[in-house]
Order: C-alpha cells, then structure tokens, then sequence
C-alpha cells in the first residue's frame, strides 16, 4: 500500500511539473522554512532538502541534515539519500551539483519553494544563471499542499486511529475535571502530553494550551500552561491535538465551572450556536469562505466578533490546506478526503475566553464528526 | 530599568535606519516567519507586526492577532497598540495604512524582513508603488540582530537566573537517573517539562530530546521522545533547554550506562576533548568559524566527522546570533555580552551518540559557563 502510494504521488507530482514545464523542483525542511511535503514523499521526518525531477525515471534525492535518521525512515520510498555534508549543508552548492548530475539542460525551468526570501532567491538565480529559476505561490509546491489536503484513504484511516485515541484522551480529561484531579494547568497538559505518549503518539502536534479562567482571553494563551490555578470557577480552554504516524488531530475544550454571569452564559450559548451553524452548513462543493462568513454575520447579529479563521485544514501541520475564514483571498472549496478543524470562539479580557473545536473529515457519505470534544458544564 | 531600556533599543535601532537611509521598518511574527524582535522591543509575546519609524517622535505601532494580550504585555514599551482586524489581517492593508497615517513621503525606502518571500515581496512593491522596498540580509533586521547578540545586564542576569534554575534541575534528573527512577523517555522529558513549569519557567525552549541507546544516534531524535527504555546500558542523551522571562537555555547531557564497548568509550573521550578545546579557546575577539574549525580538525585526527555545528547564540530564540560553525559564510566575532552554546557531539548508527552541550556568556571577566551539563558516567 505505501510504496504504491509514493509511487503514485511521485507520478501525479511529475505529470503535473511536466505539464506546467519545471524540469526540476526544490523542497526545503528547515526550522523557519517547515515543508512537511518532504516528510509526505518520503517518510524522512525532517531537515532536509528533496531535489524532484520532472523525468520520471529520475529517482528524488533526499538531501538530509541527519543522513542515519533518513536511512532509517525514506528506506520504502524509492529516494537517493545523498548527506548534506556533500555539500557542505550549503542548498545553492547542492542543487548546483544535482542539476549538474542529473544533466538539467540549460534554460531549463526549475523551481524553488514560494517560502523562499528574497534575498535566498536571488542567491539561487546567481548559482544556476543559466538556468530559468522560478518562485511563485500558484505552482508545483501549491500543487503538493493541493494533494497533501485530499487525504487517501490511508491518510483517513490514521485520522480515525488519531482520533479514537484523541476521543479517549478527552474522555479520560472529563472524567479527571469532573473529580477535581488537576489543580494547575500544568497538572493538565503534562497528564495530556503522558497520555499521548504511553498511546503510541509522536506526541502533541502543537505546543498544548490549558488556560484557567484568569488567562482564557487569550486566543492562544501565552505562556500556553502555568503554575495558575485550573478549573475554578470561570471560562478555562484546553486546546491540544495528538500526532500519530505523522498526523495531528486538533481539538479545543471549553470548561464551564458555575457560578456564570450572564455574559459568559450568552458567550458559550453563541459558540455552540456557531458551532452548529457550521457543521450544519459544511458540505462538499462549498467555499470555505461562504461558510466563515456565514459563522462571522451569526456573531455581528450578537454584536460580536470572532478574532480568528473559522478552521482550517490539519495533516502533517497543525494548520494546512484548506483555510477556512472569510478573508477574501480564501478559495477553497470543500472537497472529499479534506480533513479540518471547525472552532468558533469568543474572547473577553474580563470575562474569560470560550471555544469549540473538532475534526471532521469530508467523505462520499458527507461530513464525518472524528473527534468529540465538548464544552463540558459544571455545576457549582 | 525596562523602560529605559526600550527607549535605548528604540535609539539605536532608528539611529541605525537613518544612517542607512531607511524610513520605516517593518518586522514580522508569525508561524512559519518567527521573529521574536517584536518581543524584544515590545515585550508582546507575538503573532503581530511591528512598524519602526526611523522619525524619533513617531512612536512604534504594534499591529497584533490577540489585541487583549498586546495590551497586557506591551504597555509598558512605549507603542501604538491597533488590531490586526482593522486591516483585515492582511500585512500589505497594513503598512499602507501606516505609510499614509504617517505621512511617509513617496520615494523613501521601506525595509521588511529578509525573511520575506518572493512572492510576498513583491506584493509590497505593488501594494507601495511609489516607495522604495527595501529586502536584505545585512541590513535593519540583521542589526536588531546583532543588538540581540549583546545581552545588556538585565538580560545577563536573566540569563543567570534561567542558568540556576537549569541546573536544579539538571542536578535532580542526575540524582532520579541514578536512583533509576526513570523507566521511559516520557518519563524523563515530562519530569523536565514539569519542574520548568512548576520553578516559573514559560516552559521548555524547544522540544525536549530524550533518546534512550537505540535512538541516541539521531541528532535530534525523532520521535523528540517515546514510551522506549531510557537509562538501559549504552549512551543516551537528554537535549532540552528552560525559557525563563523570553529567554531560552540550552542543555544536553549523556547518560553513559556501562557496560560500554569501546567504540562508545572512544567516542564519549573525543567529545569531551573537543568540549574542553572549545571552553578553552573561546575568547573575546576571536572568529566563531575558527573556534568550530579547531573543534572539526580534532575530530578528523580521528578520522570522526561531526555532523552539526559546534555551537549557536540562545536568547529569545533557541538558535539565533552568533553562529559558531566552520562555514565559509560565518563572519561572527566573539563580543562580550554574548551568550552562547558549546555542543560537540558524535553520533554513530550502531553505538548511540553522544553530545555534550552548555551555555555561556562572554563578560569582561572572560568566559563565564553558566549551565552545568556532563556526561553522566554509570557504572554496570
């Protein structure tokens, strides 16, 4: 199953560079420049260069920073795996050398990540002059997030397995909450990030948040969990998500311990409302858009206004394609295999913040709800 | 103390622009283009553009996601705190909107960060026809840089208040390894995590890195830390670092669990050869690239490569100036002020690695070592 899976990919990758004339296409992993795809095509987790030529009978070359690490995971994936020592950790010296082994012919198109700055693009034109170095947002590595957001069904049979383990982390949370077992925050992310863990997850596929009532204004809380007190009375936000074979699942709990003032009851009746609003409304063939503006004009009427995207697409990162918010250069369109997060939330610096969230999946049956996460009330 | 501090950063940084003809500034802070200047100048913790005049009258304009947290953290600096909402969350809406409210006239140059894109680039040009888009790596961003580089006192003694707390905790974990109270890697990273959190830390700096003797041989492990056997015979190694106040350290110790081949006692000897050759040379004055050169030629007498570099400047980010590697681009000068890391390592498929790595700054006294990492030696 997997190596047909690369195969394919690598096909539809290079069916897609031939048609658009890039005869060669660079990927980068780096802290400040994360490209997930490299990890997608290869199963290498990371640091790395990926050099994809548009002949199909040129095998990609893994550049790694770490060459045992990539000979024990790109093993399957049909890849030359070449030490980026060869190149002295140096990517213009590095594709240098590939587009001179690989006989790239001059005035050849090649492309370079759209994340690539100014001044790296100008250094890439300087090291292959005769060669056509392309830079933009709409190609080959567009072209891979495209793909990398329909989820095959292997993809979707990790997120059911992410998220069974997800909903059984969120069971054991609420069943703890409801005793009284955590007294700080940190009691509560260090008790998620164990859980993760001792379940076979990579771990947490972002930095978790656990903000009690004083601190859950915060869109993301900052810092993300402390020594404060958890679950008094108030508005208190676990956002977390579990990462299993290389998939972040992404939720958001919101804890409601009475006595609530008005103001808060109204804010978690309008979240869910929002909430509902949207599961109610996300169907294959909709812009994304119509649908957080929709959510958007449901919180105007209340007088409020959400300050983030509605949801967004999850995968090998914690947000990725599809965007799901109303700016108007968003054109996404649900599509089958998409899997996203919805997560309608209200924020107020005296009365503490409030947000839903889950994952859902698109399939030939219609919207799949994968996690369960829920605002859990608690009496007095 | 902080106050005056701003305004000296806020002088030099606008005394900096003028020289170089530079206008306005902006900086950026977002997920996938970190950039923690804006903390440093705002004490906003992040996601949010800043917007630099080089007119001294003309006060910094914060443009944050989280408006409620900018104005918790950040009043204390001196700016203009506007929603990113009223620009739609949209950075070129931005800065033409800051352009014209401060009436920068057309012709003059604007700097954004070298880390912009291409792409990115060039929608600032379209959105500022009539002004000059500055783009590169050796300009304004670049200085606040190296302003960052230099610890002033108060970030001296932060540091040593973080450096305390580290080794606590490096003490503790030494005394529970040795009691052999850790049975897993989980138990060992959450065990960290907790006593950062617990002893007023943020949290962790970066990913803790816990690798028992099957996984050492990654220079960052990956998965960063499973439910596998930690302390069993052989070399592991512990990589985390505490972010105290903004400011993050920087740690590894390798626990080495007789009974060791030789190979592993060979290589724990080079490693710590090379540590004391680094601690021994490091001085005011001297180029980074020499120091990591020395470092590189010890190991190559024994035929050994070491496949990352010697060390890197730690502050509000967990890598940033000065780099300490062997090349040909690196230009950076030990200064005092500066706070560094030393982390030769070894890393070998079938034997585990090894890694050595601790912090210091340079004072007008010398090197000072501020954390206290070892190879921890376990008898059989």
């Amino acid at each position: 199953m997997t190596e047909l899976r690369f195969s394919k990919q690598h096909d539809n990758l290079t069916n897609y560079m031939a048609s658009e004339g890039i005869r060669l296409a660079l990927f980068q992993d780096f802290e400040g420049m994360r490209d997930p795809t490299i990890r997608w095509m290869t199963r290498h987790p990371g640091d790395a260069l990926l050099l994809v030529s548009s002949n199909i009978i040129d095998i990609p070359i893994l550049i790694p920073w770490d060459v045992n690490m990539a000979q024990q995971y790109a093993k399957e994936s049909y890849c030359h795996i070449v030490p980026y020592t060869e190149f002295d950790r140096n990517p213009y010296k590095a594709i240098k050398a590939v587009v001179e082994n690989l006989n790239i012919p001059t005035g050849s198109r090649i492309e370079i990540p759209p994340t690539t700055s100014y001044p790296s693009f100008l250094r890439f034109v300087d090291a292959l002059p005769d060669h056509d170095i392309i830079c933009r947002e709409d190609g080959t590595h567009f072209f891979t997030q495209q793909m990398r957001a329909i989820k095959d069904p292997e993809e979707i049979e990790i997120y059911r397995e992410a998220s069974r383990i997800t909903n059984d982390v969120i069971a054991e949370l609420e069943k703890q909450i409801r005793r009284g077992a955590f007294a700080t925050e940190v009691d509560v992310a260090l008790f998620i990030e164990q859980q993760a863990r001792i379940r076979g997850c990579e771990g947490t596929g972002f930095e978790t948040l656990v903000a009690g009532p004083k601190r859950s204004f915060g869109i993301h809380a900052f810092p993300t969990y402390t020594g404060e007190a958890f679950g008094t009375p108030g508005l208190s936000i676990i956002d977390f998500g579990l990462k299993y074979r290389g998939y972040t699942t992404d939720v958001t709990l919101t804890v409601a311990k009475g006595p609530l003032n008005r103001t808060q009851e109204r804010m978690l009746t309008l979240v869910e409302k929002a909430y509902n609003l949207a599961v109610s409304m996300a169907k294959e063939g909709l812009a994304t858009r119509e649908l957080a503006l929709a959510v958007d004009a449901h919180f105007e009427k209340a007088k409020k206004k959400m300050p983030h995207a509605l949801g967004h697409g999850i995968g090998m990162e914690a947000h990725e394609a599809p965007a799901i918010r109303s700016r108007s250069d968003n054109e996404w369109i649900l599509q089958q295999g998409m899997v996203f997060t919805l997560e309608p939330g209200l924020y107020d610096p005296v009365h503490g913040g409030c947000r839903l969230e889950n994952d859902f999946v698109l399939t030939e049956q219609g919207l799949e709800q994968l996690t369960k996460a829920q605002i859990i009330r608690i009496p007095e």
